[in-house]
């Protein structure tokens, strides 16, 4: 599992006082992208048959524990499913002060759907078969 | 129903030259708080018991289309299910160039749900009952 | 002067309860980009020569009062200089609210200078003259 | 002069294929809330006379080459003025992969103007006195 590190700036926080909910969306991608380029990937790359993007077709999150302004928190991913053109991103966010035991730890479980897709000359993405070299490397962190 | 109107803004796209999957979750809840407002409700509120908010404990989205920069969407708000302590919104965003049997229109099915919360002292927010009042006027919203 | 109207969303709020200042240049962008759509106009846009940006060469604004989340404002725009390449935007943030001798009406002003660009093969932009149509209609609303 | 390091985030860029220019500013805002905690300060505190915050009179940027996704860079702070109630930051935002001599290294200049509040019973923001620790602390950072 591959684990990236935030600390929770203030333009993320909300008049409630709390982290925004949106933001454990862009946390939780940020965190796909810091994994990606671990595994010498990136979300937009270039091969030679053109330009390579991983537009999402669902994200969902369920949120357990407010985060408040600079709290520091470890956003661990793996990959839960593997298709023939398609990703899922699983995560947990944890507060990175908690003990081990500590229940209250988990602030968030969420996961991201991405699709593998080249363009059209018009700019429309079309879905397409996850280049053998990605797949071997994302194969390698599902997780079990 | 009730619909929101936007349009995606610049700041909202992303180098794959489409609106980024976040502000799908942003408009849904522009379009929550727009609800609530038409409700003559806020989402920030103080009563006799002191202030009233509602963190959110879930969202999740299905992306079906891509949106570009300027392109205007139309997105219905409905009551989903109404607890005793939480509500869910369900949100269907459709581009608003579309015509009435167009297939494409669709653009992104989400949902939301928000748990009713009053605060501790040390600014904990703790579930609490919905209010009548604020119950009788998500009531008469739900879809069916 | 053309006057946009926005209203203040929960997600453009802070932890110390106000509109977070990184929200106003927003704001004012979003101000700039409906002015241009007002003179038929987009600044994305594309022409017999290719692709046509206005990347930003400088911003800056002076908060002179703070926004609430749910308040709606009226963001002035104007040209305030025309150059043989670059733009530069005047804005006004008012509370819409406000009466036309409120002196507390005014919450914000601030600037955003573009360049007209053209982009080499590799996607590097390159500063180029704005061309004479687009010109001519940027040249009708320099402020006097 | 404290140097805070970032990446350019997915979400960050734009259609135009670079950072958005509003996140230069979310950017220094974070590297001053880097530089506070450095020295042991928070831009969001509490001491015997209540809560203090420091909300932005002043933000300016110039521009100076564009950032793409995935850069990393390097944004130094320094205190450049400091008055009775306000304290102006500068920022130098570099490409951290950039030698030493690269006169394109500099992508962008700017400054963020905070003033000391204290908050009135119903939430409006008061300029205080900024307390003598804090003042000792940050006039140990004056550029010279």
């Amino acid at each position: 599992m591959y684990t990236a590190r935030r600390r929770v700036e203030f333009h993320q926080t909300d008049a409630a006082g709390l982290m925004h909910f949106s933001a454990f969306f862009t946390m939780m991608e940020e965190a796909e992208h810091e994994f990606l380029r671990h595994l010498g990937l990136s979300v937009l790359a270039r091969d030679e048959q053109g330009k390579l993007s991983w537009p999402r077709v669902a994200a969902q999150c369920e949120f357990s524990g407010p985060l408040r302004f600079e709290e520091e928190v470890a956003i661990a991913v793996a990959v839960s499913r593997l298709g023939e053109t398609s990703v899922t991103y699983g995560f947990t966010v944890r507060r990175a002060a908690a003990g081990a035991g500590d229940k209250n730890a988990v602030v968030a479980r969420g996961s991201i759907t991405a699709v593998c897709c080249r363009f059209r000359p018009d700019g429309t993405p079309v879905a397409s078969p996850i280049p053998e070299m990605i797949r071997q490397k994302l194969a390698a962190h599902v997780a079990s």
